[in-house]
């Protein structure tokens, strides 16, 4: 007999290749089996999360599941799992989840955030947690451009040209531009995101800020279902995997 | 002809062993010399600072001062020290001083302030940048204390047992408790503190906040000037040194 335990991840992505495993790279997934195969006495232990983050990039709210036959009371996962991680992964939460339950195929959705600092010197404290993007923007131009992105679209021309999926359908339900001390948050809700779709977003609704584009070619753009008709790709220790939906 | 320049300097405590230079370990004080030395094609630089930081104290309004034959615009001084000095450090501000202003000598009080977090499970992004104290505290009871330490005492019992300095006498001018998002902030004005006496005195005011301790035995403690007498020396990584005066 097993449980499925499902936990709630943060973690500093700046140490880390990015969450998934690959060889000789210490990411954040690596951390999370070598922890749990401590604790389970070497057995070779296996994580699902709700989906990969790159490198540098954080999380506050990465969903992860894993089956394990030892019946620890569900809270005490957190305390096993935080004596053993690294310092910049922490387990903010676990229960016991239905057997059935799928950190990746059962999201209904995720938020992720974009942090945005303006000062024109770098920030000791934010350069690895925020974007240094000192020059002027217009934010109700940004915001302007919310409406021709929010809702279904073939999100084609926001992925990387390497993206594998076949489907580039998804639905932004909410984009909000909130300006907080010293700088910029973007906060992106959807039902899934293809591969660097928030960094191009991000990089996009920069451009039309700065006046190098309009908000009004974005249709345009999502018509052409190529890369090379939307901005920059941000970088990605601005982002933040906030909250997964189930 | 030389010119003196003043700086304020921001940096992250984390990847070094304090302010000062020591052998063969990475400081503040080294790095800015090391890029100042660039600036003046190898000429041998020294920096004077307002006062020294431990290692994983930050600073977030640093002071120095250096003399220089280069006759650059005060302004890019800045620019010139940012582009050679490593991301955990940067200039905030330079200006040509007085020649005989002094970064240590002249400073006429400094704020410093103590980063606390409360939640249960480590934060990966603050922990390097503030303090994890999850326990119950009573405020109200933090906040009775000051009037025991503020105006003009003899610290002895408030700083390191390894303090060098014979006179030990400060004047806290000021001490506030700053109620923060899912923490909270010490601030200490003054003019001047004691090696470690920051630290000191904010360990003792947690332990008066967790009822260790009670208010009413500051005035006995002080009295004492006996370091064992005060309370535990709270962590280095929740402190920056945030402002000085002159």
């Amino acid at each position: 007999m097993t449980n499925r335990i499902k936990c709630i991840v943060s973690y500093d992505g700046t140490g880390f290749s990015g969450y998934q495993v690959q060889p000789e790279k210490r990411t954040v997934q690596r951390e999370l089996e070598a922890a749990l195969g401590k604790i389970h006495k070497g057995l070779e232990m296996r994580v699902s999360a709700s989906g990969r983050t790159d490198a540098g990039v954080h999380a506050r709210g990465q969903v992860i599941h894993f089956d394990t036959p030892l019946m620890l009371p569900e809270d005490r996962w957190t305390i096993a799992l935080n004596s053993l991680l690294p310092a910049d992964i922490s387990v903010l939460h676990s229960e016991i989840a239905p057997g059935n339950f799928h950190a990746r195929f059962d999201a209904k959705g995720k938020e992720y955030r974009y942090f945005i600092y303006r000062s024109r010197q770098r920030d000791p404290f934010r350069r690895n947690y925020a974007y240094q993007y000192p020059y002027p923007l217009d934010i109700q131009r940004i915001r302007e451009s919310f409406p021709y992105l929010i809702g279904t679209h073939n999100f084609t021309s926001f992925c990387s040209a390497k993206t594998e999926v076949e489907d580039r359908v998804r639905t932004l339900e909410e984009i909000q531009l909130l300006e907080v001390e010293g700088g910029l948050v973007f906060r992106f809700r959807g039902n899934g995101f293809l591969y660097n779709m928030v960094r191009i977003l991000t990089g996009t609704l920069l451009e039309i800020g700065s006046g190098d584009r309009n908000p009004d070619e974005l249709p345009g753009i999502l018509k052409k279902k190529d890369r090379s008709a939307a901005g920059k790709t941000a970088p990605g220790h601005g982002l933040y995997l906030w909250e997964v939906f189930y």
